[in-house]
């Protein structure tokens, strides 16, 4: 189980919400409360964009809470849309190459949850992705795959129907393999302009993913970041943060998130068979 | 808030206590009970005699958890008297060189606790320790001054008699700036044929440590090493593990103990002023 | 362009090959003669054979010659049969799960050279092998897809005929992606009591590969390392060491090695297509 | 033997001097022609001013032409004024926090050199630092005991006095302990306005130091970076960059420089004694 985040709205300093703000994605991964396992500590990553077309990608095996980099960074870094993602992995494979954000071009994905029976289904799945963004998979999550396969099918032009497609697809080959139920996941989408996050389960009981409603909610949490984020400011996370909890939105099962400025919309999330 | 273990008894793989064993010191660096930070995510190290003279040496900055290097290492290794420390800090200086154990020649040291008002005492402390020990300084901690300043004051040939006298220089520097209580640790020596521990601080609430009661305690825990440990075979840990608590012999405050094979010997730990 | 060294003899700390003997492979890291790329500053790995019928495995990306652990676990762990390996690369990924050795279950794999046109073969290699072994592809090294195909085509039961169809079977593929002369490889292969190597290129032009020719060799390049070794001792190196150069064989073109104690065997290495 | 360079102009991304220039920093630390180790490779670092009066700093000991985070950051960031430095050590001792530069509020400071004698002086040098300084040091190196002395003689209010006082503190200190050259050093420290320079060693032979003429030598060195750096840019760098040598102007032995803006300032350097 990992945790995640995306921001969009004013540009802030990154340690703004990485850091500074009370029940901050830093400190929850050393003390986690809904999540399965109880230590985020098996790598960070952060993607923002800056002034560049290409999104920036920090990403570290260390834990968050005790990488020097990290916080100096985010203490120099401006971001007006940023993903951060901790992550817990009962996998061996801790490397830099697994830590989320996953980046393409201009996109940035971050995912939590599982495949369940990818051992069965990852030759399949390699077997689907095109040739040369076969080239770009680096390490070794089910995410990355999830990833890729969703780029193939067009994300770039169409992400919630390339996700719908990746799901679909997941699903399939994983009742091919006698998984029945194979896809749990929320994940996250950006491209710098707009963010989509998906929250989906095949049965149904997918991970929890939260909505900030307006920025009254984040001024709560934090009367000290008052009018630093702007009124357009959306931020997207994947658990209820500390007793806070009321003050966000669950998003319903099978349910997609498209943020762009202040609109957010929710559209039901079914994957394409 | 750190963890620590010594053992000694029969030459087992590192991994037999490190990884098998029920309420492992791995285990527990992941979600510890007792300890006032949640999480000993901040270092790992062993320290192993084996067939030189000299004990090997292991410590990373990545949490012991996830550490591919280690967990070959302690399949691979034999030893018959090791320490472990998995390590927690709320400073911020995360460095191999801050890892425990510390090692000079065929010695060991591995702590738990502060120095209240290092801060204050440092150059002090500094100042105290023999040219050709402070060239051995690497790091940053409190700990590894600790165990210069008890090398100076004759841990080769007297370990708990300059321990006395490293507590009490301590405490004499720390009155001197203001500080009344400047002393908090459970420590562990080793030369590689006896261990000692000590449990001090200078209030008289020191962090917990317990010795094992005879080797049934640790068969009980773990049914699956019978007589693989040894009928002499000693264990000394920072805190009870699990809800085996009452299985171990907590050690009094201001307190020392000298393991050597079977022989375990409690004495009273006064500070020489 | 990689190094790489094989050992078999008398059980010696590592660090006697690694570090004490001349022209040892750690100082060669830093500055290589003939390797095309200067530095083999990208990784470092070693795989030993002790007391379990597994090999130990200790891999890390810092540099070889200044990782502290590696000097301290050379001077700890003694082994009769180990393999290393310096690694440097053009391509950007550094991680653990790409340094050599690559080992399944007992045996042992090291790899210098390249596949051309991986980028073209990559899907159809990973389809050829094994799901069970696909699962336990960590890293993205054409090496360790060569490790796995090897596998795949019995490398267990058959060595040098599974490495011979892996060879083949790599041109093919190749050939079928335009790829006229695919393969450019020295590779050095254990299973704990034989030592397999191959040097091969499908232009005819493999990098390196020596082997001592008695222990008068070694004993020269270090008169201090004397009766140490033993009388069956046998270094395999990718490449001639300093000025010594005269005292190494060098293995021709197209013929694989086969080591076992003082046996040591030249054969014709021909892919099976 | 390190290197490192200072730049200071229009605000471009790091990467831009870095990487993209011809004989780059990066590209040097892999195989230096000058410096008297062959590779830089024991770490890097950056410190650059941006928005914040602090500036930032990335610090790996991963070496800089393998690390991934580097080159993103390089990308993504831009700074008018930046310092960067890699590293060769032949001491044990690699860890972040013996990386350049070092910094104090918003002090950059980075060394090439070494203090002869070290090892006899380390205890005056540390007794000599202001206390609220001594526990700003995180690390063992030479280098970070030279800049807290200079601050504690007054770096942030006169840099080249400081520095003055600095150098004739560590010789007497040496003479004292009959090291009677102990200094061997260039420097280079910023407050984000100015850049100070210093190359000095007590037996008049300092490593080297050169200065940018003016922009048309980088402008030849690199036609493809026309008017990017601004008619004001300047740089300073501790070696002659590859066959370019004769485009740089050497600094003198026993001579301080001083670059704000487009002035540049040299100055005779005498350690205060």
């Amino acid at each position: 189980m990992c945790r995640w985040m995306a921001y969009s709205g004013n540009a802030v300093p990154l340690e703004t919400l990485l850091f500074q703000a009370r029940n901050n994605l830093i400190d929850q991964s050393m003390s986690s409360r809904s999540a399965e396992t109880p230590t985020n500590g098996d790598g960070f990553g952060v993607g923002w964009y800056g002034k560049r077309e290409q999104p920036g990608l920090f990403r570290s095996i260390r834990p968050a809470w005790n990488d020097f980099n990290l916080r100096d960074l985010a203490a120099q870094i401006d971001s007006r849309l940023f993903l951060a993602h901790v992550r817990a992995t009962s996998l061996a494979t801790v490397q830099e190459t697994n830590c989320h954000p996953f980046r393409h071009g201009k996109w940035l994905f971050v995912h939590n949850g599982e495949l369940f029976g990818i051992e069965k289904m990852r030759r399949d799945l390699l077997l689907a992705i095109d040739a040369p963004l076969l080239e770009e998979i680096l390490g070794t999550t089910d995410s990355e795959l999830m990833f890729h396969l969703a780029l193939t099918f067009g994300l770039e032009s169409d992400p919630l129907g390339a996700l719908a497609r990746m799901a679909g697809f997941v699903e399939r080959t994983g009742r091919d393999h006698g998984v029945e139920e194979s896809l749990w996941m929320t994940v996250g989408v950006s491209d710098g302009e707009s963010t989509w996050a998906v929250r989906y389960a095949s049965d149904g009981q997918a991970p929890t993913l939260y909505h900030s409603r307006d920025m009254a909610d984040l001024a709560q949490l934090n009367p000290d970041l008052p009018d630093l984020l702007g009124d357009h400011a959306r931020a997207i996370v994947s658990e209820p943060i500390g007793k806070f909890a009321q003050m966000w939105s669950e998003v319903p099962q099978a349910t997609a998130l498209h943020v762009n400025g202040a609109r957010l919309e929710l559209l039901p999330f079914v994957p394409e068979s």
